[in-house]
Parts: C-alpha cells; sequence; structure tokens
C-alpha cells in the first residue's frame, strides 16, 4: 500500500525545513528575452551536497526506526544519491554504505568519502549492483535506501515542489509549464503531484536523456520498462536504465509531456546557466533548460518554471560544455 | 558635506527592497573543512547583472532629479558597473552612455549593449576616460554617475552589509571577521559601515589585487593615492588606479586589515567556488575568498564571511581557473 500523498509531502516540508536549503529560484531578464518566456530556475545545485538527493534521503532516514539507523543503511548510485545518503548519515549520526560503479566520476566517489562512508566500487560490465547490496545486507544488517522507488523518497523530493509554489506565490506568478529532468522518477513524482495539485492547469515536461527514454516508453506501453542497452552518455544524472515502480503508479495518472535531450542540449542549457544565471550545473541537472531553450517556440510567452537539478560535474566536461554550447547560449540580438 | 551614514543606508535597502535579489548567504561543509571555519559566502554574483554593482547604481538614479533622468545619464566603467547603470537606466526608463576600454571583456560590453545602452569605447593606452566622458556631458547634458566616489552609490551597495546582518541574525551567527574585494572603496564603505555598526568586534579586511595596492598605500600615507604604473592583470574587477575620496574618508576612521590576493589565489577560490558552493565567480569577486583560503590559518575556528561580489567571466578565463586552481581548492582529506 502507498503512503504516498500531499500530506506526506507536507510532512516532509515540516521536517526537512530546518535541515535543507531553501534554495532560490533565479530569474535573468537576459535568459527570459533568449528564450522568449519568463523563467525561473529551480537552483537545486546550490542544496547541501550540490543536488535535491538529501531532501529524499534525509526524510526516507527520520522515517526509519532508531535501531535501523543504529546498524546503518546502504546505498548504490551513480553519485548524487550516495552523496546524499553520506550526508544525511553524518545528521543523524549513523553509518553509511555506499556501492558505486567503478567508473563514476571521482567527484563523486571523494565527496561520499568526504562524509565518513565506506565506499564499495563495482564493475558494470561483470557485477550486479543489486547482488552487491544485497550480499553486503545479508552480511551486516543494513538498511537499504532507495534511490527513487520509495513512498519516503518520493515525499521528500517533492519539498522541492513545495517551494516552488511558495516562491511562485510571493512573486506573483502562475505557472504555465514545469520541466524536470527525469530518470528513476522521484522527483518527478514528488514535484508533479504538487504541482498539479497547486496549478491543475500546468503543463508538466519529462526530460529524459537521449537513449534512455524509459518513461516515454513506459508510459506508452502502460507498465514501468527496463532499458536493456544502454549507450554511453555524459547525461550520467538521469541516465538508469530503470522506471521506479511508484513513481510510476503516482505518474501514470498525470497528464505529461515526454522530451528528449541531447548532449549539445545539456551543453547549450550548462552555457546558459554559467552565462546567464551564474550557477553550475551538470548535465543531467541541466537536460530540462536544454529542451526549454531549444523547444523555445512552444513556451513563447509562458511563465516557466525549470528544475536544474544539480551541480557536480567535473572540471572536463563543464569545460567541454563552455566550449560547445557557449555561442548558442548568447543573447539573440 | 557628505550625507553618507547608516540612516542613508536603510534608506537604500529600503528603496531597493523590490528592485535588487536579496542574494543568498552560502556554506558548504566541505568548504568549511578545506578552511577550518565557519564560512558565508554572499552570492552577489547571483544579483542582477551578475554583480553587487546593481544597488549602488539605481539608488543613486533614484536620487536624481526626474529632469536629470530624462536628459539621461553616463559613465565609464571596465565592466560591472557600466552593465549596472544600464541595468538602472532600463528599470527608470532613461537613457545612458557608457564608456569602456577597448579591451574590456566582450561579455561585459554585449551585456551593456543588451540592455540599451550606448557604448563609447576608448583606447586605454592614448586617451583619458574622465576626457571623454566630460566631453559627453558637456555636449548632451547627459548627467555622471559614479561608479564609487558617491555618497548615495556607497549608500547603495552597503545594502549588501543589510542583508548579511539579516541573514548572520537568522543563523544566530555572529561574524568574527569579513574580508571583501576593494577597488575603489564604494562596496567596502558601505558594506563595512554596516558590519562595524552591528558587529564593532568583527575584524574587516579588505582585498586588493596585486600589484594594485592603493588602499595599503592610502591607509599608510593618510590620503588617496593614485597608481602610476599599472601591470596587466585578470583580476580586472578589482584593477581600478584610484581610491575613492569619498570611501578614503570613511574608511580611514575603520579598524582595517590590508591583504593582497594573486593571480594563483583567484583561480583557487573560483576553484573552490566552483566544486563547493556551485557558483561561478569572476577573479575580482574570487581575490578574497582566496586570501581566506591562503591565510586560512588566521581565521581559524572563526565565523567570517566573505563577499564574492560578481561572476561576470568570460569562458577561457573560467577556464584557466579551474585547470590552474582544481587541486589546490580539494578537500583536505
Amino acid at each position: 500500500m502507498s503512503i504516498f500523498s500531499m500530506d506526506l509531502i507536507r510532512e516532509a516540508a515540516e521536517q526537512l525545513s530546518t535541515q535543507v536549503i531553501k534554495t532560490p529560484l533565479l530569474n535573468s531578464p537576459v535568459l527570459d528575452s533568449l528564450v522568449g518566456a519568463n523563467v525561473y530556475v529551480k537552483a537545486e545545485c546550490l542544496q547541501k551536497t550540490g543536488a535535491f538527493k538529501i531532501r529524499g534521503a534525509l526524510f526516507k532516514m527520520i522515517s526509519l526506526t532508531s535501531q535501523q539507523r543504529k546498524s546503518g543503511v546502504i546505498t548504490y548510485s551513480a553519485g548524487n544519491h550516495g552523496n546524499a545518503v553520506s550526508a544525511a548519515s553524518k545528521v543523524l549520526g549513523c553509518s553509511a554504505v555506499i556501492v558505486m560503479p567503478s567508473d563514476s566520476p571521482k567527484i563523486k566517489q571523494d565527496n561520499c568519502r568526504w562524509w565518513g562512508s565506506e565506499i564499495v566500487l563495482y564493475n558494470k560490465q561483470t557485477q550486479d549492483r543489486e547482488e552487491v547490496v544485497a550480499e553486503l545486507i545479508e552480511s551486516r544488517g543494513l538498511t537499504f535506501i532507495p534511490p527513487f522507488d520509495d513512498d519516503f523518497v518520493m515525499a521528500g523530493q517533492g519539498t522541492v515542489g513545495v517551494e516552488i509554489s511558495d516562491q511562485l506565490q510571493a512573486l506573483g506568478k502562475v505557472p504555465d509549464s514545469l520541466l524536470l529532468g527525469c530518470s528513476g522518477g522521484g522527483l518527478a513524482a514528488g514535484v508533479i503531484t504538487v504541482i498539479n495539485n497547486n496549478y491543475p492547469l500546468a503543463n508538466c515536461y519529462l526530460t529524459e536523456a537521449e537513449g534512455y527514454e524509459k518513461w516515454s516508453l513506459s508510459l506508452k506501453s502502460g507498465k514501468p520498462e527496463k532499458l536493456k542497452t544502454l549507450s554511453p552518455t555524459i547525461i550520467d544524472g538521469i541516465a538508469g536504465p530503470s522506471v521506479g515502480v511508484k513513481p510510476f503508479e503516482v505518474l501514470k495518472t498525470k497528464n505529461l509531456n515526454c522530451t528528449v535531450a541531447t548532449e549539445q542540449d545539456v551543453f547549450v542549457a550548462m552555457s546558459a546557466a554559467y552565462r546567464h544565471l551564474k550557477i553550475v550545473v551538470e548535465p543531467g541537472g541541466a537536460a530540462a533548460l536544454g529542451v526549454l531553450i531549444r523547444e523555445k517556440e512552444k513556451f513563447h510567452g509562458q511563465t516557466v518554471v525549470v528544475v536544474c537539478s544539480g551541480g557536480n560535474v567535473d572540471p572536463d566536461v563543464f569545460t567541454k560544455a563552455l566550449n560547445h554550447g557557449w555561442i548558442s547560449s548568447a543573447v539573440n540580438q
């Protein structure tokens, strides 16, 4: 049975209010002019640990019994969720094991170690991460903190939507559209539930990484699909193989638009965020903004909210984005 | 006679409250650990036009007569002040002329043009900017908006200090030290007046660009000095030749510490801000943070506020900073 609801999201917002940063909703007149719309960027790259993931992880861990917290937690993660579980463990004073692919960005491994977590690396080509995690749970009595497929995690991520609503209200604005990157679906399920509740007329857009269009597939087939072949991509933050079962249950009832971001879209968005907003956004965090810029005619004259979900990106990728996306991010004069 | 005072700063804070962004006071546990202090970064790079300068320019222009605003305004600027006057002109519906060195970063020229200002370029080697401006004032009846040497401009910049105080109070923190970059002295005069008033025990540090130590010179000699030889530097935002007469009158009565940032200090700070705070900071805006990181033993265990004053930096300089400052900005583990 699902206990995910607006009430659970409100409960999360209350519990997390002193633990997470109320990130700013940024606007740039130059970016507005470039897009031809009134654009508000929810800068979750400025969140603790550089991504929204701390919200869901912390609310989930608050919901555990004190005995579970005492025994320690475990998760797998390409990085941002692992970092979030690590930081949440530090806040709550429990131990954490993070299982990561051996080729994940070094900045993300370093960040988890810094919080005091134990890192277990596995080989994506030869090992199954679920098996690696299952063995550690069995041998050490750890509790698994899911990256997205969980009511508490979805509710925690939904607090992004609560803040967006509060911030829009303070500005006297009503959104016509909301865009956010989507992979497992935890953020999307939480935020879209809030936006649908508060702004039933707003159009919601999921952005997937090119080659990872599992939500588009799942919403067509009517069941959560898992990708079989994964091509290399720099859009690592939203390049997981699976649609979450619980997020799918939530999102299948909504009227959603699926969009796809290419690497070039992401480079343009990262450059635009650098140039016009002065924030550092990682590829997965910039995908939705990339779609907005590419498809700007569709959003002409609207009030648009875009979630930029994280900022953990190695300098070589960031530099590549500035080199490839700079011209296209310039003002149309 | 000077009308600069805490009352004028409070008046500015009231007038500007709906016109400028209350920029966040950012903190990173990882940066805290790196520095060994509790560090709060006032992120003025997230301000409208990407720098604090809009505060002073807008408050000055609000103080003009409607006839003066109707006739138009003029200023000279390496960029951020010009951009600020341009944006303020747009807000107030008047015309603006910006006089700039022909070698100023293209992003800064583009930004001013975008707001609708007329750009007049001059050659730093062969022309005197004051003469260029004087001729235009004479021929067109324009009003000059000073970049720093003005009571209203200093009061406008002082609103950064008002916000810092409010934000620290909400956190229950009292600052031991404040660091900020300084060139003409408008920002320093405004902010240090507020911090001195609210936190009389806090130590205030001015950071100058290497080769541009005019405040150190002036505070020793007891009068505002002007540099005769100017070496090339990437720390362009705080590399003016002159100490403002009015800022000097304000700051000479304070107990100040002068510090100097090298290009390497600035690269390390820009990298640290990228890595740990996810913000884009320009060289002049990162100088004070660079000194804090280099001199961290001096600030051990303190609550420290650093103003990162702007984020307008061309990608080639930003990339160079990431290449040169990345390792040194890493976590000390």
